[in-house]
């Protein structure tokens, strides 16, 4: 049984207590937030849990093995770090921390610790996503061409972070999960209509050496609720729209395929059109299996499959793209991941 | 009564000579083609009209008053040119020509000759695009903040031109019509899977001072057809779904303005959401109302609501896409336009 | 502050339990479920609920003021007589009751015994039918011609009332509340695919004086969810679609009228079409709506809104379709309702 | 060759005409309508064709040898009964005739003269209806249960016959051609808003020995355009969307089976949901397809897919429609078809 302690009772907040509470082997002991309408809150639903004000409350409580915060990004790596000091596991809510570096310093510190570090990208955990990782595994899309992602709705403007950072993590995380290769490069333009430097529109590219191309539309100023993904294959392509109740998946048995003409000197591309397959998908709760593979990998000394390694990933592109953005869009470099680190940490807590 | 000769019997040719054949003060004399088949097709479909195998026959006919030119684009300048100087008025399908230079000539050529050059952006005659420029003319919707458009499906992969090239013109063509303030400067990406240089996936951002941004999402390889825009404004947006049969135009009553919170150093963002309007549109065939546009402007002697100047505005945005993505993403200012040349003409060719 | 106690915690009880835990002045005391792993599942949720076994712990509890009864339509009477008998208020979920001379021994009851007897016709209190009903009151609609709706889905057959009995209520509540028209008789016609007399698909129409028509399609083996309500006046009409998440509601600038051509002795009819207008929706839960309104009437001695009256007609209705289905599809005339029982009830309880 | 004759040049005209001038072996050689706006717009489009003011001048021409008849249906037995005795071929708009017994007369006397009769029921030849077919006729949707279609819009209001004699043909034509079984009855309701006896709004229920039930919902008067048909087997269940642009037709692989709970005495009904299948379907214009299966029976002395039996059953069923709803909604018995005149007619133009 591990005894779980919930660091913020904000937005998510009530969503992760409810689904804890509804995950194997484990118990959440108390939740921290200094608002106290929103203790108030938790105790009118669950009253069996204690709130506290102080995050320290949950950090030093000698029964919590484990932490999960739920608070504004900027706030991620202190009390990342001060949970894992105090030999807490931790679950972070996406993205993982403000930059790579401190991403790298909560892994290496969790290594050091022998600790579970993990990022909450839920929708790695649903049936969709799932249900697409298998095609693209299985090599049914054949070789694979494009992603292409448009996340935008009428959201609440962040104070900390922009666009791409409140609701990219969310396709990056998927990207990463699903495709193997690792990209090279980044573009990313971006708008702020609130002369704070924070765009609330944003366009990114992603750009891989094999000629496969990410893109992501992200706007919080939308007054539709657009969630598409296309990803496309030269032997089928997928349509994903997180928005229809059941038909989420399309697979399109459509292809094409090219050869030169040699007499005209040119391209001539084939199409391939057929039926279209909509998949049943698994529709379990996607937060009930984050939460208990969460909890079945500290039982397991393993890496959940949102593991820590692909929240850096995302980080890593997140920061890319604000460094595009800030220089006019130009193409800026991802650096390599550090493999010594990613090793070591595979040791500790291997699949 | 305007004669007409086509030059071009592809794709768009029987649209034209349809159009044309029901359009008022015109008739088509002859519609050239080197292909046999599709002027046997022709000569089925319209008996009374010469199909002849050579563009001079077009070109040189004195009978002929003015030329349509339907072909693919890299041959648009030669035979535009070639027409002015025997005298035609010319419209050209879009894009006008392959370069802002070859765009610039024409319309020189066309301003000392006194004859009407004008570009075939049908779109600017839909009942949907009058509608959005009406509501923007108006102040309907305040500040114009963004212009997104998605036009993406399985389409024919172009030998000559890009993706963009091929069907970004629709949607630059809206955004000129409808945004008045001139654009500084484009990032474009975009990907090539066929190993000639010619982009069948890109990204195109248009960049404007006042922070207003425009983004384009373009591609061949889409199993899924969408046509796609929104204009969103601070106080209303716009929803423009060109598949729709009839909601074709949703008017969003949402808004949003932001205020400074001096105590917590940041900024507020208040929304507003509201009730939707979608309007009855002009259903009149929009092929026609160019067709008509053309005919009147030479009779009139007046610039056609699709002027050259969007045309050329057209290619210039192109022209500097193509430099953006050769060059990694990076931004590509655009030139200033001509103003000299853009004002003679108009005092040749008035509204 | 009312005592509740809930008879019945099967697939609507969680909602009620939950509902009545956020309504104003009211507590739940406990739960009664004969079987145990409901019970448990209830502990768990609610810690704070007694679970009990049997109905009678509930309806001779002193301390409890109400009852709320969500078990099968078969036991609705027997339970809710006992509960008026023993002088608690009475909510019944819908249907009020398996025929009119039940529901009409319940009200008297009700109406001896000085207590609010109200069935739950949940959509009564959603912010789509709140609309429609202030629409037609304002005669925004012009006269009123039809209402027609779709209510099909893959659904748990019943094994005591047919599809019409268990999803029809639904739509006959909203047509009695927005209708004020009385229906003079019913056609039903239906079929049974499981060999025990209960019909899985079954169509109603509704007879009315004026010419006004209501059609209601129901069944339980549809692959597709559809509910969809149209309602046509002649100067507007609305589209009622319950599955859009936010635009459930539209309103479309459609009439006609109809006038004779003397001359070719015939009728002619004029359409008019217009702009179609989506009005933003109160987006409260409705459950917690009829909750708080059954507390309310308690305390102001009053009618709620869903009052039994509905219920009642809703029931008349349903007992004619059975006949009618029995009778080949034949017309069944409906009874006058007794106005003198209803006048009496108002008394005692008036709005 | 065949050479034919059209009568009626109204909303339908100018598609057969545009059919038979694309259809083979044949060509149109007149066309005939009363008024002369209609003829001068024929000549403009098609100049190679004769307009003619009189269907005499069809019926009587020696050198025609097929008639189509494209008039009002009150008109469809003297014209077509004409054409027969004067040796022509008729293919006549859909419905048929005006009731069973000119129905019944057209096909003696076609046989009689051996000559081919057929009804244009068109959407017998679309990919979609096709495809239907043979799923059925293949048993992959197991035992049928159900059939239920929609077709609503905001239509024009005939002067002569009611909207299910309007809409209804396509939909039964539909059912009769895919199912075998033979209606024992019909009931139907509908409400005419003009005071003219002519329903504008009725829905239809065919009633069958083995349990299977069809219904069809018919309007004049709604604001939107609905065309969705569900075919229910209990193993999968199609949805035909005719508006879907390309995804017609959905295969829910979707079943359900039943059996006796002894010990309950109860009916317990399984279900089984799983994948969505789009089949891609054959987009041939619908129209040609008929053209040229009418131009080939004739040819080749065989029945056409969309034979006279078909069009005399939808007649009938029209017909017994019409007797239920002016006898409030009562069953009608449906007379047992003619075997013999079936019968009789194979051997002369048989498959």
């Amino acid at each position: 049984m591990i005894t779980i302690g919930i660091i913020g009772y904000g937005y998510w907040g009530p969503n992760l207590v409810r689904n804890f509470f509804a995950a194997k082997d484990c118990c959440v002991k108390s939740v921290a937030d200094s608002r106290l309408e929103r203790l108030q809150q938790l105790g009118k639903i669950f009253p069996g849990i204690s709130g506290v004000c102080d995050a320290d409350d949950i950090i030093y409580d000698p029964d919590i093995d484990a932490v999960v915060i739920a608070t504004p990004v900027s706030t991620h790596f202190q009390l990342a770090k001060e949970s894992l000091l105090h030999g807490k596991h931790v679950l972070i809510e996406k993205p993982m921390a403000s930059s790579v570096q401190e991403g790298e310093e909560l892994i290496e510190l969790a290594e050091q610790k022998n600790l579970l570090l993990m990022v909450d990208h839920t929708f790695l955990y649903t049936g969709a996503v799932e249900k697409m990782k298998q095609l693209v595994a299985d090599k049914e899309l054949g070789n694979i061409k494009y992603l292409d992602s448009t996340r935008i709705n009428l959201g609440l403007f962040q104070p900390d972070i922009n666009v791409l950072w409140d609701l990219a993590p969310h396709d990056i995380s998927i990207l990463n999960y699903i495709i193997k290769e690792t990209p090279y490069s980044v573009n990313a333009t971006g708008i702020t209509h609130t002369n704070n430097e924070i765009e609330n529109i944003a366009y990114l590219t992603i750009n891989y050496n094999s000629g496969f191309i990410a893109h992501f539309n992200c706007s919080w100023t939308s007054p539709v609720k657009v969630r598409m993904m296309l990803i496309g294959g030269d032997q089928k392509m997928i349509l994903y729209n997180d928005l229809e109740p059941t038909e989420k998946i399309k697979i399109y048995d459509t292809g094409y395929n090219h050869k030169s003409d040699e007499e005209k000197k040119r391209i001539l591309v084939d199409y391939r059109t057929g039926d279209i397959h909509v998949p049943k998908l698994n529709t379990t709760e996607a937060l009930l299996g984050m939460a208990n593979d969460f909890v079945a990998s500290i039982q397991e000394k393993r890496q959940p499959k949102s593991c820590y390694q692909i929240g850096l990933d995302v980080v890593r592109i997140l920061e890319a793209s604000n460094k595009s953005i800030k220089n006019n869009g130009c193409e800026v470099l991802l650096n390599t991941p550090n493999r010594v680190l990613k090793q070591k940490n595979y040791q500790v807590l291997r699949h």
